[in-house]
């Protein structure tokens, strides 16, 4: 610490990432990244803007990639303009700037009490008060929870870590019931809900509820972790007061690179679909598995199972694994999910290295 | 608008960065960009790292490039740990977490009345309070106007937009004057202050100095706009304050790409020092082609010239160059600087049809 902080950096308890190891040969299960690489025109895409040109810098707007979601949605039928896109360095800086522009009121904020630990970070940067709204008892979001007064709602579908999805019907449930403050989706894991591949998106609502704004990102189902792009869709007047944040932050927070591959990933519809049927096919051959040797699933749409196992504690189940080189995610608090595990959906072949890791532990 | 934005968002008046003109055929002189393109081992460094690893996330600490920056500025005997280093998506990104971090106190910021626009908007982002310090009558920084009560104190050197710089042996005046609030050196264009390329910058001057921040930016000496990247260099105390921050923000500020290319680009010495080289030269040759046509320009230790003619208001040169296809940036306030014109210093090619454009309006 320094007496140069300002105050309340004292305070601050930051985010901690997924362990991102540099050893080689390990089953890495536990951030969540998507087993199949990016799309081959991604790559062409990079490379193809590898050149003295980055010696400009990117289009401050990154026009071309918010048109090309916006082009993305409207083909799924729910007829998104570009003005209606906004675009940022991962969906952590999408949500950061949300949080100030948005979520600075002087009701509290609600969200999840089990949901992505980063919500909270947020709050202490940026000083917001909030309240954490528990889970029921299937550790599902109950929207009747959230009908009281408050300065915004935010939970993700499908949530995180639990990977539960929360129907689009209650979702619009809670937008009728809720219209003096903002709901925000974010939908880091949706494409992984169903056959459907991003069909119970939020997305398709925002033309008809102004107090609605959706997230996502594409270091999931697009798997481009590595590039750090998120976005977010919803009336213009909110995309703009987000242009206002961001402007006021950095003009220029996708390079032109990110721009490049962002749009080269919309574009190819096939690999993306590809890659989430891979994923969904593999998440159901885990669940069969681990319900075979005992263990206890949360219904996920989401790249990863929540399970646990009714005679094994979680943290000796994650030590047995990571000594056999086997990485999973183990959050230990707070004491309702102190025994789950949550497992990223790999490979076929990782998969069954995880499985049988387990069996040596049960 | 709209109902759900914050209060404060209202309120704020974002950055207006320069133009980015989509047209082609352009002598684009108007936001400081490099002549030259970036090292090709930087191009084939991007190119090598382009692959299915962009699956992953990349390291949250961008340790890599850390070290490449510490052995580059240790390698100009100032003995710089990785410790002592932060890195961002752009320096403006940098400089937004550097101003939540440390900039939020009772006492007012203290920054030049003609400077970098963007630090106002900061200020407005985070409310913070802060007094504008009036340059001296030759657009210079007077150190002595800095010496009272202040809860922080930033500069561009070389300024920006005049381009002057205030010698080492000043700004280490005000650190012994000032060891109660925290010093920002921003060196956006400092490797372009003279023949010793970067040897003015106050990174000689961190290990003595714990209330010494000094930030810097891949976007111009290293032509590398395209790609933002942006660091900073302090005492280890300052830079675990950043960390607080940006791991309360973003954990993977970084992507893969610039992380790899940024330790390229910091490798390859020889490429920075024909850059810089091209740069001051061409730099010499516009501001005496300038002089010879009655402008007055101020010393300038940086990659662009604000000058003036006595005879010619500049918005109407601006405007008439503009109409030729040559853009520059023309500020137009505060009235004290409202002919002058800020040139980026271009191509051997550029600077030639930037003053035959010039040529037909005088």
């Amino acid at each position: 610490m320094s007496q140069y902080w300002s105050d309340f950096v004292h305070q601050l308890e930051p985010y901690v990432p997924g362990e991102q190891p540099t050893m080689s040969k390990l089953v890495k299960l536990n951030t969540n990244e998507h087993p199949l690489g990016p799309s081959p025109k991604v790559i062409d895409a990079i490379r193809e803007q590898a050149d003295e040109r980055l010696r400009l810098y990117p289009d401050p707007d990154s026009r071309q990639l918010k048109q090309a979601i916006a082009d993305y949605y409207s083909g799924e039928g729910y007829g998104i303009q570009r003005e209606q896109v906004f675009v940022g360095n991962g969906s952590d800086e999408v949500l950061a700037h949300l949080f100030l522009g948005f979520f600075k009121q002087d009701k509290p904020l609600l969200f999840p009490d089990i949901t992505y630990s980063f919500y909270k970070v947020y709050c202490g940067l940026y000083q917001i008060d909030y309240q954490a709204v528990p889970l029921d008892d299937e550790l599902a979001i109950a929207v009747d929870d959230y009908l009281k007064p408050n300065g915004g709602i935010i939970f993700p579908n499908p949530n995180a870590p639990t990977g539960r999805l929360l129907p689009l019907g209650e979702i619009e449930r809670l937008l009728q019931a809720n219209t003096d403050s903002l709901v925000v989706v974010d939908e880091a894991y949706i494409d992984f809900s169903s056959d459907r591949k991003g069909g119970d998106s939020a997305i398709a609502l925002v033309n008809r509820y102004p107090n609605l704004l959706v997230t996502q990102t594409l270091s999931k189902s697009r798997s481009l972790a590595g590039l750090r792009i998120g976005l977010a869709v919803g009336d213009a007047a909110l995309i703009d007061g987000l242009n206002r944040i961001k402007d006021s932050f950095n003009s220029y927070p996708l390079d032109r690179l990110a721009i490049a591959a962002g749009v080269a990933a919309f574009e190819d519809r096939a690999w993306f679909e590809k890659g989430c049927t891979l994923v969904i096919e593999q998440r159901d051959w885990l669940a069969t598995q681990l319900a075979e040797r005992g263990f206890q699933s949360l219904p996920s749409a989401a790249n990863f199972l929540f399970t646990r196992h009714p005679q094994h504690s979680g943290a000796a189940l994650a030590g047995g694994l990571r000594e056999q080189g086997v990485i999973v995610r183990h959050f230990g608090k707070p004491a309702r999910i102190a025994d789950y595990l949550r497992i990223t959906v790999g490979t076929a072949e990782q998969n069954q290295a995880l499985i049988a890791a387990l069996d040596t532990l049960l």
